[in-house]
C-alpha cells in the first residue's frame, strides 16, 4: 500500500445543503449522479448520501436519530495566520456550521479552533507554525525530534 | 478557504495496535507524544486517542460501547490493477482488519472492496480507471460530462 489517501467521502443527509455549505467556504465541486466531487490537492473530497455510503462500506449505520456526537475522525485545514483561523470560523458559522471549539492557543501552543459542517463532520482550523505549508497548500510534516524507533 | 485538507486524524482506542496495523500495510509513521504522524502526499494521516480527539473537537463521543457501525466517513485508496485490490484486502485482513465488502465489480463498473481498520474506520480499495492516478499516486478527477451548473 502506497502511503496516500485517494478520496475522503463525507456522508451527508442533505446533499444540496452540504454542497452549499462547502461552496460558501469557497469550495467548487462537480455534481455527478447525486455525488459531489471536489479536487483537493492530490486527492478528492466527496459528498454522498450517508445511508448509501454506509451500505457501500458494508457497515450498519445505527447512529441514533439526531445524534450529533463524534464520528471518530477529524479533518484539519491549516492556514498561515491566526487571523485566517478567526475568519474561517466566522465564515463557517455564517454558512450554517457550528463552532464546537472557539479559537484559542491550545495546549501544544498553536492557535486553532474547530467547526462542524451541517452533518457534524469536524474540521480543525489551525495556524501551526510547526507544520510547513508549501506555496500550493501542501502540508509537510516536520522532522520531529527523533524518537527511539523512528529516525 | 483553500480547497485542500491538511490532516486527517483517526480516533483510535489502542494506539500501538493501530500503528502496527498501518505498519503492516506498509505505512511508516513517527510517534510524538502518543500521536502517530504519517506523511501522505501533500497531507498527513494521524492516529490519536479517540477520547482525546473527541474532546479536542468539542464533541461528545457517545458511541455505544462496542458499536462497530458506520462513523459517517470513508477513506479510499485507489490502485492501478484489480490484483492490487485483492492483495491489499488480503493484507488488511491478515493484519487484523475486517473485509466488510469483498472485492467485486460495483454498480458503477469498477472493481473495489472495503476493509475496516481495528477501530472500524472504513477504507475502500478501488481500481477505478476513470480516476487518473499520477506517477506519485495523486488522484486527478476526470473532467466529468458537464452537468448544467458546473463546467
Amino acid at each position: 500500500m502506497e502511503q496516500r489517501i485517494s478520496l475522503i467521502t463525507l456522508g451527508v443527509t442533505d446533499l444540496a445543503r452540504a454542497r452549499s455549505f462547502y461552496e460558501a467556504l469557497g469550495w467548487c465541486g462537480t455534481e455527478v449522479e447525486e455525488t459531489v466531487f471536489h479536487q483537493a490537492g492530490g486527492m478528492a473530497l466527496v459528498l454522498w448520501d450517508r445511508r448509501k455510503l454506509a451500505e457501500d462500506c458494508g457497515l450498519p449505520d445505527s447512529r441514533p436519530a439526531g445524534f450529533g456526537g463524534f464520528g471518530g475522525i477529524a479533518l484539519a485545514h491549516n492556514v498561515r495566520t491566526d487571523g485566517e483561523v478567526d475568519a474561517l470560523l466566522r465564515l463557517a458559522a455564517a454558512a450554517g456550521g457550528t463552532v464546537t471549539r472557539p479559537a484559542a492557543v491550545n495546549a501544544i501552543g498553536f492557535y486553532s479552533g474547530v467547526f462542524t459542517d451541517p452533518d457534524g463532520h469536524p474540521w480543525e482550523v489551525a495556524h501551526n507554525p510547526g507544520f510547513t505549508l508549501a506555496a500550493d497548500g501542501s502540508l509537510i510534516l516536520p522532522r520531529f525530534a527523533a524518537p527511539p524507533e523512528d529516525t
